[in-house]
């Protein structure tokens, strides 16, 4: 944890030979059946409202978590895990959320957790703490990086850097997301011709650019959450963000294109760590891997995850290492 | 819990008489000093990663809490809790946040739990069922209102909505927040001369709209964080919302003065809830009031609750019933 958190993020792309980044989002009603036996997790028991019924839940979701990630690990560099689907079940859920993390850096993955914190400066301080480390707060159970909203300008961001900073942990803002009303607010038209989020886009690479947070691999510890949605409009928000990496979601089951997605690295070939999700860890549910019943879940997960890594490298061309051009 | 969120929070103004509401964000250096010696609290134990000191500061924060809560609860007719301030003691903080919602039910208080959250969809629906209830959560548990943020546009705000109207309970969406640097992105100016919070408002307005949302109040379940900036621009964002009731912080310690704050109430004299926070929980480090050593510090929360329902009395001329006009 002594090396900034771009510069471990690059190393752990180069050494896996793949920008890909595995989502995890459990649903209970999407788990192996045999974990939900196990866990004695049936409606009946979902319907009460006991922590008995909470904790059964988050134990099957620490379950399915490790195996998740022992199938993953050799293959990709990080794992995103989004804490909406832990929280959902209060005090067991988070339990089981910091466990996941712990159990992720034990794999060798670097862990973004996917919570979207955001509020005034200093109950900002208070969320960067709980989620990046720092007094009281054991650093095996928080993430090697974040995400956060925007929406409060930069001294709501400032808490969340200072402590990413001194953790030598990391963000990604949400710039451009991937849901289909993001541009109501996101894609309004700006006189200057920029639209929000690209004049957000702005203000990050400003916050990127601050004093010492770029490592060695000429990124920054603020890096971005940039959903691409047409060529043109990428192209840009890379041109604007020159030190962020770039989260990008939806490769998968929310459907991006490898053409678009191609566009949020830079020519060099690094600067984009690319997430899929709901069509790795539930690929025992689909009909090419298929075995929801069975004892082999993970070998699912992990063949769809090894399916991943050769779609990155074959439709967008990328391993995430330095190319010469 | 059989009337929508707006009528009861609406009655529960005209019982009290005011629209004071007292916000929650306990900061352990700043809890009185009897308390911290009680639950063994100095920095050597806060120093320690264990959850066992993690512990001892969630009960700390409990005791805290429930004092606070014993204090106001006859004074005005909410608490607003901010769930960052817990998150940051991971699992054994988010127990005290629970448990603190559910001694304010009990005291009779509404709810409203600051927890600023958002994501899309199927995502938001994690965290909606998690902050305002649903299978498998107590709804003693949950508070009657959450703040969220507006980044991700009506597909991501659908889910709490969606939520909110079948438990009766309601959301606050950030609009115009309290801080210096939230101009930055909300106070952009659009080409049609709107703010891009202004155009936030319409689009709430149009969320709180939706079939079946509007209470007899005239309000409706989503209602709207608003910070006055301005008179004009306050009396702007009043009109852009007519049936959204306003989350207004920043009275007290924040700084907005009794004229701005007037400005987010409607002619009639409803539509707004008032927050103050630390000059009101904190009281007793007030010299005014000042006990921060003895065993009245209950006291002075409880003489700056009613000092807080009587400013916004005497200076703001409102008491939340609807006045003839």
């Amino acid at each position: 944890m002594n090396t900034p958190f771009a510069d471990r993020l690059m190393a752990a792309v180069r050494d896996k030979g793949t920008p890909a980044c595995v989502g995890l989002d459990p649903l209970i009603e999407r788990l192996p059946e045999n974990l939900r036996k196990k866990h004695a997790i049936d409606t009946a028991a979902t319907d009460a409202c006991g922590a008995d019924a909470r904790s059964r839940i988050a134990n099957a979701f620490v379950e399915f978590g490790q195996g998740v990630i022992r199938a993953v690990a050799p293959h990709v560099p990080a794992i995103k895990i989004n804490i909406a689907f832990f929280e959902r079940y209060h005090t067991e859920g988070i339990r089981a959320y910091h466990e996941l993390v712990q159990a992720s850096h034990e794999a060798g993955l670097i862990v973004i957790g996917d919570v979207k914190r955001a509020d005034i400066g200093h109950t900002s301080m208070q969320y960067a703490i709980a989620q990046l480390g720092g007094e009281g707060i054991p650093p095996s159970a928080v993430a090697d990086a974040i995400t956060i909203n925007p929406y409060f300008g930069s001294d709501g961001v400032a808490p969340f850097i200072e402590v990413a900073h001194a953790q030598n942990r990391g963000l990604f803002v949400l710039v451009q997301t991937s849901n289909p009303s993001a541009s109501e607010v996101q894609g309004l038209t700006l006189p200057d011709g920029l639209t929000v989020c690209q004049h957000v886009a702005k203000l990050v690479q400003t916050w990127a650019a601050g004093e010492g947070l770029i490592g060695d691999s000429g990124y920054s510890c603020v890096g971005a959450v940039v959903s691409p949605r047409d060529l043109e409009s990428t192209v840009r928000i890379r041109e604007l963000m020159p030190n962020c990496i770039f989260l990008v979601p939806g490769f998968g089951a929310q459907g991006r294109t490898a053409g678009e997605v191609a566009k949020c690295f830079k020519e060099d070939g690094t600067g984009a760590l690319v997430t899929a999700s709901r069509s790795v860890i539930y690929a025992f549910n689909d009909p090419k891997y298929g075995d929801a019943h069975g004892d082999h879940w993970r070998a699912c997960v992990e063949a769809a995850c090894k399916d991943l890594v050769v779609a990155l490298r074959d439709a967008v061309g990328i391993t995430g290492a330095k190319t010469p051009h």
